[in-house]
């Protein structure tokens, strides 16, 4: 994690972190270790996995303990995309005692958090092994939390979907239907969006696909398709387009979702819905 | 939602709303929505759960949509904490539709998140029903959002344990290490805690809860214990302190928890694993 | 208080109002009147003054009763400047039951802090009525509160000296030595102040006066000197530059200062040292 | 300007115009205004074109007047993207007379500047009418005003370019020496980008170009070719991918480099150079 | 002041600093230091005390001179909560000589406001030294520095109240009207309340505090009470709850009120009304 | 650049860096350079000007690489306010590859557009060499940027008028109308502004002129003037405020002007319609 390497823009995480530690601290701040951890203390614990998963966001628990203790550091054993096995030692972190305590929480909340993520992307990503399907988030995230939870996807193995509505056009029914139609809503997508700017189309038959292609889209979203017509609706992009498939995605259909020949599966709920990764910080005994 | 009735601090409500899209949002806005949505066209929509289950968050939803076009109608039909059936809606929304669709996504994503720890939370709170226990939240909640998942616990008919390190004193081992044991750990603490600011101690023995008692805590927190020792734990405390149990706390053994008598019983997955409940929106055809 | 006549720039009072209430609800909101107050309840209240004063502040206890309940409605008995008999209203407030009491502390804490300052300010100038001494601030302000305790200086009757480091240059015995006398010193600050920004500078004997009048300041402040010092300053200057006078200021001692003939006397106390003015807000029964 | 319809997303806009009212206003406010203009007073006023030009930023003039004065009106004539006239106006507002006078420079600035992008982009535009080349910006930007100026460009009737460093990859010559060519430069970015973004590769040669086309960019910039060189450059791209032509473009150069085919030509000048559209807004006379 | 060992939260230090630096230092910064110092100019200052007082603040005094100069080194001779002579030093400052003088103003705003509070502290705490008396606070703190001014009651050896709405229960008259009575008033927040969250309940009469103390109340607070009726109201108490005296609590009358046996004295005066502890910072002669 | 010496309020600097950063980085960061800029590797590049000018804007470079990169250095060759030749080197900079290339583009945005205005200044400055008159900028600034482009000026050699609407008084026809003329306009800014603020009036004929000035106005605004309706006005006001001009100033006008005897020349296009300084940023070859 040295100086201009960074995988999240910094004021990003720097921000993340201040909000954290307000919300635990408030005006009063930690009571319990001002009362009982001496002032002046010293301190080493160790980071570690209740269970096995993917560790993800490390960047943040490390900018945890130093916005409390500038002089804490924090030794890594598995970085983050790293596999850890149950009861293997993420990070060894040592500091002031009251500043390790104190930020104690807000850093697992956000390791366990994004790890959890990180953790089921890879489960996904395991489960569609050898085939050309590649598993994909969403804008289903967590609010205020999204850089970091798309971070924690690609440390699963993962791909990122666009960031926003801001970085890529996703036309879906609803625009359709406002548009008056397939062929004026990409029309217009097309004389309104920047020349950097990917299209994709939602299509959720095989009549709206055929429409959508003679449009050129880069990418058409094959929505709740049953596997038969998702196998069909491939064979008729014929690489004219990327193709995603979404909709009752889940660990036992992703296999089959994939042996259908899409580039693409998008899964909601390695943002929305992943377990958290059961972490924890122990302190060693020091002398 | 009539002014001046806030169930949460307004300031936390349009920070976060504000935050969200912002993160939705970017430098460019929607585009896709401004290449295929007419000007000036309005749209109706309804809010429904695709599965069953507890209803929060509509505050947060109600000011997504607001955000973006200030005349922003909403109309509730299950409220917070409201149980929700599977394919029944939720509320009625009208606006402008470039607005509407806009704020789609953040207004989704904050519902489907607390309603998600609602619903988990109620199934807990059945479980004991009958029991003196009741399922309180702990500090492992997502980072920035703790006072609204807080308030989704409620919603599911849990109850608050303290909001942050600083409303409260919780004496965990390492306090107590640091401190050179639970005796001078408790003297320090109530020579520094206000008076208005309960006490809480952990403690994994027998052993322990008795030397902790000596001191008249507010509460104990029995860490782990099997139940015949939490059965043990609860005759000893007598009714001299609150009893909380946590650990391996899940639906399958909160009910066997229950019966030991404790009056608590803390559940860090309420905030950190509850999944998602479907929530969706739909546009209403007009005409 | 209506639209586009605003005393103080308007983000500054919104700004400070949201920060209060802030501070004051933390991420649990007033869990008293949640509990107690009913949902929907109706209220209308009084604020008062316990003993005499000025009045200043109105626009923030508007600002904080509107925050929460943007119906609220305020009229106003005494507005900022006026005088306020022991016991008699100030304001009469509606509006939600539980948004006033919430609203309550932030607001007299507003009010009482600032009419506090506007009534010792009142009580220099009465002291001085007749002379062509004024009153005026320093910078010995609270941090954060600058803008709100001059404008209540004002409201007393006391003029402002400058806001900050920023709109005009003041030039102390330590940036005297620093720039080796008072003659390079002056000649440096026109060389680099902008033509629209005024030029005092600090004196404590008639020698240093005599060589801060030969290079033309717009002011001198003559600190610390015994009165007949006063005296003769005031005649040296004869008119060439505005006369202020710092240092041993009380309400004893400043009549006496006013009558050696200086323009300003400068009283660090106005902002730094007034006591509240004691205002309370009572509801008044309905019905 | 109705609600719900915004070009650029709400809070970029509120936060912009409290940033410049507040950077004008400071602490003590319009203390002009308030000495001069009668509270109360009512006023109205034209906002016209001191030359002639395209409008773009009434977005920004609308909230900077409703800032100060929520009761303010706007009734436009020429809508952002229009031409307005020499001594034409643009729109007429009304409102409380102080907040009118207070908001008038900031909205003025924001407009001024916004409608000399709008209208140095139209020269462009112009000059190209009849070609397929299309007229874009760049990042080089006003810091803090991307969005703005960006909207502005497309007022004037160009095209953006990418919005930052995150919604397409752009891989400039310094990326090419860091990553050891072209061919590992294009196959990294292809493992690491979304398959949402867009990919552009810098080339100044027609063999670099070659070696480019080969791993099938989505664009090439063809950086500071003479004009036979870009056309043998249109020619061996083939409608490959889109072609953008950058460096020395001005309004005299801009149609040849046209000529050459080139589907787009970016323009810096845009942002970084436009001068003022000079705008003023003149109070009515009244009765 | 070594890292992690705060007495503060960290953010609320370096927002408060800067906030006020900002108000300070507007846009044109310190026009007078920066006409006068020369460029690389070093100096050192002592900070001292002119009138004896009890010390608060110092973190505060810290982070804004290094706020302005990173290696500027601050050595304390009086630390937080230590009594200093008039006349004596509080701690000695070194650093550039502009960024020294640029944030003296606010170094000594914070801590002189800060001290002042803990020096009308100890006046009450000694007034009422051997009885079982303690001094505490109320929420009639200066809006945005209730953090800071809590603080400087405990320097002072005060206790603090709760630190707001949020983190205690403290039911009013207008609570208990509004609730019906005092029954339902307890019993409602009972149920609303978390379980670790004390509740006071504000008594008038000796009728009002019987029909309280029915229900268990953590503490009741004795508003205004003669001191016949306070130890009337004390024996009635019998230690089941807190006692908390308050109103027309002064100097004078703190020990009489002491004298009644009750647990806690609240005084608003401590934060709303101290005035400034006398400190002054002074450039030492260098060579 | 060393600690406690900056021109500028570091927390503007700071805060404007972060802005511009997060304005180009968004959630995803640099996407172009994680892909294709090895982990860890070193860079050095120099910052050239492609054409002659006058530097501003170092501090702000500093700044945003070094936000990326705390290690980042920069060697400084030619300072604020230094003039440099085409094709020379600016400064050199070394750090983490990764870091400088993202941070690149808002680093050369502030620097080209500070040092354009700076240069645009000095040829005002040097047209008028010779005469009493000196170049003033206005209040016609970027929205966001009024701190930078007005210490740009001050590096080109101009002086800055007022900073804002609250640093000093400047009526204008519409306040002189408002408040009923020049007269009672001039004796109600007397009455409420503070001593230290100087007082402006813009007059337009010599009639108004002749009614100012009996006022003692502290400089009187010719606004549109000819050449010798203004060679009257100077002689009119004969030393006794300071005169300044303006409309109609541009390279080829402005000598004329000076020549007239005015004391102050305002030009607005230096902070609105400077062209960017052409720079740029290129790494240097390594080994």
């Amino acid at each position: 994690m040295s100086g201009g390497d960074l995988q999240l823009p910094r004021t990003l995480v720097a921000e993340a972190v201040a909000k954290a530690l307000a919300e635990d601290l408030g005006l009063a701040g930690d009571i319990t270790t001002e009362a009982t951890v001496p002032h002046g203390a010293r301190a080493a614990g160790v980071i570690g996995a209740r269970k096995a998963g993917i560790v993800a966001g490390l960047e943040l628990v490390e900018a945890a303990f130093t916005a409390l203790d500038a002089s804490a550091t924090i030794e890594v054993s598995v970085p983050d995309g790293g596999h850890v096995a149950a009861g293997a030692p993420i990070a060894h972190v040592a500091g002031a005692a009251r500043g390790l305590l104190t930020a104690e929480r807000v850093a697992m909340n956000f390791l366990g958090h994004m790890s959890g993520i990180a953790t089921l992307t890879r489960r996904y990503v395991d489960k569609v092994a050898g085939t050309r399907a590649r598993i994909i988030d969403t804008r289903k995230t967590t609010p205020g939390l999204r850089a970091f939870e798309k971070l924690a996807v690609r440390a699963g193995g993962g791909l990122n979907h666009r960031f926003g509505l801001y970085d890529a056009i996703l036309i879906k029914d609803n625009h359709i239907v406002a548009a008056g139609g397939v062929k004026p809503a990409l029309e217009r997508t097309r004389a309104h969006a920047g020349h950097m700017v990917k299209i994709e189309v939602e299509v959720t038959t095989l009549a709206e696909l055929e429409e959508a292609l003679a449009l050129g889209p880069d990418a058409v979203l094959l929505d709740n398709m049953p596997l038969d017509m998702l196998t069909a609706a491939v064979a008729k992009v014929a690489g004219r387009a990327l193709t995603e498939a979404s909709g009752a995605v889940n660990l036992e259909t992703v296999r089959d979702i994939a042996h259908t020949g899409v580039d693409l599966i998008s899964v909601g709920a390695l943002t929305h819905s992943a377990p958290l990764l059961d972490v924890g910080f122990d302190f060693e005994p020091t002398g």
